[in-house]
């Protein structure tokens, strides 16, 4: 099933997507191309982990890590597909990073990698802007990641049940060409360890967001850009920059 | 004024505190011995700044930042005045940090230096408990910084009319023993200036947290001890590591 949330004129609606429509709770059924993408989750933390592709760490001669690197994006920089990524002024070089995220469907701490699937909603597609100068100037990443708009998350959510995270083909195109091409089986550190690594720290909560990491090809983008997360049995999450 | 969040049987109550009792909305007075503490704020983010004492930088010998080091601290990780700090399995150095924390009033984005008292609502205490071993591990501090239960706020909030941020005494006592000593005056980057910096990268909403930072003195603490952050007035936040 496809959940997705939209803007319908003032109103936030919800429900399940079927043949270019919303199935709201109530049954009423609206048509897609009147309404307005929102993120499909409105997150209290979006939990995400650094150089996690094998590919991606062979391509920046880098070691394998030995744990997930993690680090925060804030809450504030979520958008949904079709919004448009403001460039800041403060940064010369803003760089897209198509991810798989994992959408979290309950209230849960220390989860054993056996039962990850259990808390889990299903899948949906991120885009992990980062100012890569500024990340090379400030010790921590929070800064180069956090600006507002720099967390597009959607266009929907694909509930557990209809995809396997362990092999899907993952793409980053911009203005339709192909920037990064690779498939969630080269991730470092898989979707269940990731669940126990990160819920044996903190208390996850419906709707928040982990995402899995970069697999190679991350380059920048400029005003005007259009950037599309391809993510195989998902969709596409589609933002322009400006 | 001082403004506080309580625990009344299991009902949430909030209100101005005055002579040991609580004075909500509706006038309804209680007394806060009767009541558990909860933190004064559901922060939507913890934004915290690194290396920010001009006294604790000398203390490592580090040369003095030219912007604020920002890090993200997990919501999941609040508690209030009182509640318990469980210690990690995963960590053997849990460490204390005294800090003055600023309390935002209103939504806002991009705020001068000059109107940064605008959007402030006021001050409390915060803890900004590290297992150290791990930020020196990890890369990114995030892990090493929000394990459920690392971030103690409280007691109250006090109203930014009664206080000025740039001249307060603050004190960490670990079991009644002075471990930190110093004042904000001796803030790198004072209260104004962190909210231009912070707000020029993400939008900032009602109860967010900016964490100023810790001066000289930090240090580990162990099961049984009693933590007390001691801010000129504002008041103590205690917390008890377990």
């Amino acid at each position: 099933m496809k959940i997705g949330r939209f803007l319908n004129g003032g109103k936030v609606v919800e429900g399940r997507i079927e043949d270019g429509e919303v199935v709201t709770k109530s049954d009423e059924r609206l048509k897609i191309k009147d309404l307005k993408y929102l993120s499909p989750v409105n997150p209290s933390k979006i939990i995400c982990v650094g150089l996690n592709y094998v590919d991606h760490a062979k391509e920046l001669d880098m070691e394998l890590p030995h744990e997930p690197i993690l680090f925060l994006k804030a809450p504030s920089a979520v958008i949904g597909h079709e919004d448009i990524v403001r460039y800041p002024r403060t940064t010369q070089k803003l760089d897209h990073e198509a991810e798989l995220a994992i959408v979290i469907g309950k209230k849960c701490k220390e989860v054993k990698a056996e039962d990850a699937y259990d808390v889990i909603e299903g899948y949906t597609c991120f885009n992990d802007l980062t100012a890569r100068d500024l990340q090379k100037l400030n010790m921590q990443w929070t800064r180069a990641k956090s600006f507002d708009t720099f967390a597009p998350i959607g266009p929907h959510i694909v509930t557990k049940d209809e995809i396997d995270p362990s092999n899907l083909n993952i793409k980053m195109l911009v203005n339709g060409e192909i920037r990064q091409d690779s498939n969630t089986k080269n991730l470092i550190f898989d979707v269940p360890s990731l669940i126990e690594f990160i819920s044996e720290i903190m208390t996850l909560n419906p709707e928040d967001i982990i995402s899995t990491g970069t697999p190679p090809g991350i380059g920048p983008v400029k005003k005007g850009d259009e950037m599309e997360v391809k993510i195989e049995g998902i969709g596409t999450l589609r933002n322009r920059v400006s």
